[in-house]
């Protein structure tokens, strides 16, 4: 069950789709953050990964973290591990160097994440909820929260905890009934009960600083009554030492169907006295600021879903190289092979792959929108880059988790009976990624989003620009006129005006029959993110011919570009080409949805 | 986590898409078995899966049958509810009277045994072993081992198995190594161990009935030398009483990502002198036999995945009628509501529904053609039941298990967090779902059968009567010309003309392309499964509008016509309307597959 970090597919992403060389000249704040640095951190970021965070995957699902008497012990070797990640001040990698971090662009951090989860998901959530908190507290803390705070969660030696959910409050945080009362000097008490916190308990770290959702007494209802508090588990003492036990308390741990190793935590915040919290910016704000950590957790947990297809994928790849059975059908044998030779297995070890191509190209290309967004002098780029980006989020978090599901369904299929066989290992990818397209908003949630904000509130000009630059590569497409590119080009084409049907669809329609456009507003985030991975892989298509023109003798090599055509050619004609379908049931298929009566089901 | 049977639903197809009424007229041996008996077993059989079988699920998985030092113990509960199994009566219901079986065709069989698995797949797979095992005995059986052993299979007093796995022979059974050597009296002595033995020991009945492949001293290599064993797990005197135990042990149980309430057992045959064994048929025909009883097996491991895709469907209905969550975004009520009346549930809940119903309309539609293949008096007739059979068994066992994989995460979603939590339940089915596209023959084996011996032998002969049959559908949905059998012709007409053009594909190109044909054997599955299930809905359409022009004042009453219709259409505008993408990806997908290098992966 090693893992080997896909580095080298990562580093082209960053090259050729996001351009990071371009990023490091244009962007004054990541002038050193070139390919070079790139190289570097990645294949310090995969020794570590593979050494140490790998290895550890299988135990932590077979002997998840438990709890007793409120105390959390982290599954074995969880401990050690992340002592060894916060020593190589991974945890600050994006964070900004006034704190300790090392302000890289997201570009190169989105690529260390995913290598992390794929080797280990259980244990990277953790550090993914302390970047979401260190987040919130840039937005919108207070100095003095920030220097209080983020010196020790930038370098790790503290985590990090979103608290949003309440049993009554999921997806529709507006019910959230935590409460938060002022005494007097600026600090409040905190009440009420959260559920599935991450990590919300455990002993790897010295502190947890949690961030928690609560209203306010006399607050308005809904979600304009919602605050945010930082409630740390240990109050922190003026000189930065760690104080008194706070009044939060983890009274129990979910046994989960995946996600074994990481500690999803019941906190039970105030029942004696009330814990101490202070507030985050302003009252009332809550819901806006975590938002701002939600967008950034929202992308993470896409990047995962990323993460999981690859680990699968190289787990059935060893399998599928091992495990002889069969002769080939094309009779070139007389003797079973490696099943790898297998069409069929061939087929499915291409979905996962491309798969992770594109999704994996996809995020890498919106986080350098991100980057681009966040420090580009340029107020105009900056400003089209956050539109594209905004709009990319959703795709990233939903589409990347959704195929994840098919991708480690084929994982175990490839292994045959041995892939239910728990000590295989390929389960285990099954069952974690069924928490993606759940937590931090489910695949639904998202598609809201891309529908609400993202596509009918600037009419669909975002899509269509989007859709404007890939007819600009279909131009490039057809121009090389090479089999590959003319099959990519077909499903392209065909895909983009399908999506472009459903955009004026979705524009025309969400405010005068919202229900036929949330009937089909999951099928449409699907859609789109087949679509823009596709489209990135038609970009690595391109670039990848134009190197093989030109010989092909760089890092990457003359095979990797190979692969890299093929692997895009099986993702036209097999993935991407699935796209208009899913646009007809959109636009048609929203009657039978809403004429069914409730009652019936 | 209560179940209700859809007994209406499978009446309804047994009634318009099966005939069984006419079936009864036709067939002189069921005679008695219309859709009175239909009426009055399945609710019986509704009683029992309600009362006794499926209660017992949820704890069958927390706590699995378990092994020690040989013995296997079943998950609380199993034994007591097969007693009751037993005393109904149910094991022959579809058995010959002859040995003491109800003599009932296989499209009331077929209900019965998709209940039985929607309400405890673990518990099923008992019987469902038997039935293969009393298959095989009856189709090449001697009258001595018929008269010895079926009574008790029949009655459900003695279990039976199939062991046809060994570590080395998953899905290539030509490398079968057990062995059997004669021992001069007529009997053998088996030697060898085989893996993934479903019930292969337990205490819930007297004795265990193995049917074993091995090969016989001096046979042939491959799968010509493989021939059929009964070996029982006590011997059984001349009187019929239970006699020494036999040289067959388990020797351990498998740790396995679902239908943990199942013991799939590891068996040695031999270790002790030589497994006493019997052989079945003539030697060197094993598998020929084998396949006999695995098609059987096949078709009822597709109820397996329609069972559990209807038991999925209710536990997540149950769930979105309670759980309230979010206002609703027509914004027709200004609080939040029950989910179930959000657009994007209300979309899973039908892809669930939908594809319940198709694959159930699939399933009897074709138990009844088996049903006049075995017992029709007219050998013509007979005759093309069989070879429409057997064209469906792999639709059947790969389509409705690989969408089970779909429909039971949708289950899991529509629960979101809570999905993740075991103690809710819904887990358990996308666990339990994974088996079933993997044994029997993982769904690239129900592919080559597809593809060769049931396209390609024929010329696509029977795959285009299919087609000429559902063109006639669509001239009927042509004249009803409401808005859903429009809706429906168009995607059937569609499906209809892809499922040919990849015929032609398949029967021109096996031989010679044969990595073109089998790079998408798979997706042809998919694809014509889909267009069967779709065909079946059609006509199921069909029959509620006319049924519904009538008044609809029968048993089944208007609101179920109404809703069969809106399901329909659901199945057509979402689910269909797939199938043109698969057969471009069949069509255009091979050589971006075939071109990869393996040791590129």
């Amino acid at each position: 069950m090693s893992f080997i970090a896909p580095v080298q597919d990562m580093l082209f992403d960053m090259q050729y789709l996001a351009d990071l060389d371009k990023l490091a000249q244009d962007v004054p704040a990541y002038a050193d953050a070139g390919m070079e640095t790139a190289q570097a951190v990645l294949q310090e970021a995969a020794n570590l990964v593979q050494d140490v965070i790998a290895p550890i995957n299988f135990q932590g699902d077979k002997n998840p973290s438990t709890w007793k008497d409120g105390v959390v012990t982290a599954a074995a070797g969880f401990k050690e591990a992340y002592k060894q990640y916060v020593e190589g001040g991974w945890q600050g990698l994006q964070h900004p160097g006034q704190y300790g971090g090392q302000d890289l662009p997201k570009t190169i951090g989105a690529a260390v994440g995913e290598m992390c989860n794929a080797a280990n998901i259980s244990f990277a959530l953790c550090p993914m909820l302390t970047d979401g908190a260190i987040e919130a507290l840039l937005t919108a803390g207070s100095d003095e929260l920030k220097d209080k705070y983020l010196p020790k969660l930038v370098s790790g030696e503290w985590t990090g905890t979103m608290n949003l959910t309440e049993p009554q409050a999921g997806s529709d945080l507006a019910a959230v009934r935590s409460r938060a009362e002022p005494v007097g000097d600026g600090s409040y008490k905190v009440f009420g009960t959260k559920i599935f916190i991450t990590w919300g308990e455990h002993d790897m770290a010295d502190n947890i600083i949690h961030l928690v959702l609560a209203r306010v007494a006399g607050a308005p209802e809904g979600v304009k009554g919602i605050s945010l508090f930082v409630v740390p588990k240990f109050m922190v003492n003026a000189d930065g030492s760690i104080g008194d036990r706070n009044d939060v308390q983890c009274v129990s741990i979910e046994h989960k169907l995946g996600i074994k190793g990481s500690a999803t935590c019941v906190l039970q915040f105030g029942d004696n006295g009330g814990a101490n919290g202070y507030l985050v910016g302003e009252e009332n704000r809550g819901l806006e600021y975590m938002f701002i950590m939600m967008n950034a957790a929202r992308y993470a947990v896409g990047v995962q879903g990323i993460a999981v297809t690859e680990r699968a994928y190289q787990h059935a790849v060893n399998y599928a190289r091992e495990r002889v059975q069969s002769r080939p059908v094309d009779g070139s044998v007389k003797a079973p092979v490696a099943i790898i030779n297998h069409p069929d297995i061939k087929r499915m070890l291409l979905t996962m792959r491309a798969t992770a191509e594109g999704t994996r190209a996809m995020a890498i290309y919106a986080a350098s929108l991100y980057d681009i967004e966040h420090n580009h002098p340029d107020a105009t780029i900056a400003a089209d880059s956050q539109a594209m980006y905004e709009f990319m989020v959703p795709l990233i978090k939903g589409y990347s988790t959704e195929t994840s599901l098919e991708t480690t369904s084929l994982g175990v299929q490839v292994h045959g009976g041995m892939g239910f066989i728990e000590e295989t290992g390929a389960a285990q990818y099954y069952r974690d990624a069924k928490i993606l397209t759940i937590y931090e908003g489910t695949t639904a949630i998202q598609a809201n989003d891309l529908v609400g904000r993202k596509t009918v509130r600037d009419g669909g000009a975002v899509a269509k620009k989007i859709a404007g630059m890939i007819e600009q590569t279909e131009g490039q497409l057809a121009q090389s006129g090479s089999e590959a590119a003319k099959a990519m080009l077909e499903s392209l084409t065909a895909a983009r005006k399908s999506f472009l049907e459903v955009v004026d669809f979705v524009v025309n329609n969400t405010k005068s029959d919202p229900n036929a456009v949330f009937a089909g507003s999951v099928p449409y985030l699907m859609l789109a993110g087949n679509l823009v991975s596709g489209w990135q892989m038609a970009r690595a298509l391109l670039i990848s011919e134009q190197k093989l023109a030109e010989g092909g003798n760089d890092d990457y090599g003359p095979a990797f570009y190979q692969n890299k055509i093929q692997t895009a050619r099986f993702y036209a004609d097999q993935i991407l080409s699935r796209v208009p379908a899913v646009g007809y049931s959109i636009l048609k298929g929203h009657g039978a949805t809403n004429a069914f009566n409730v009652d019936a089901f």
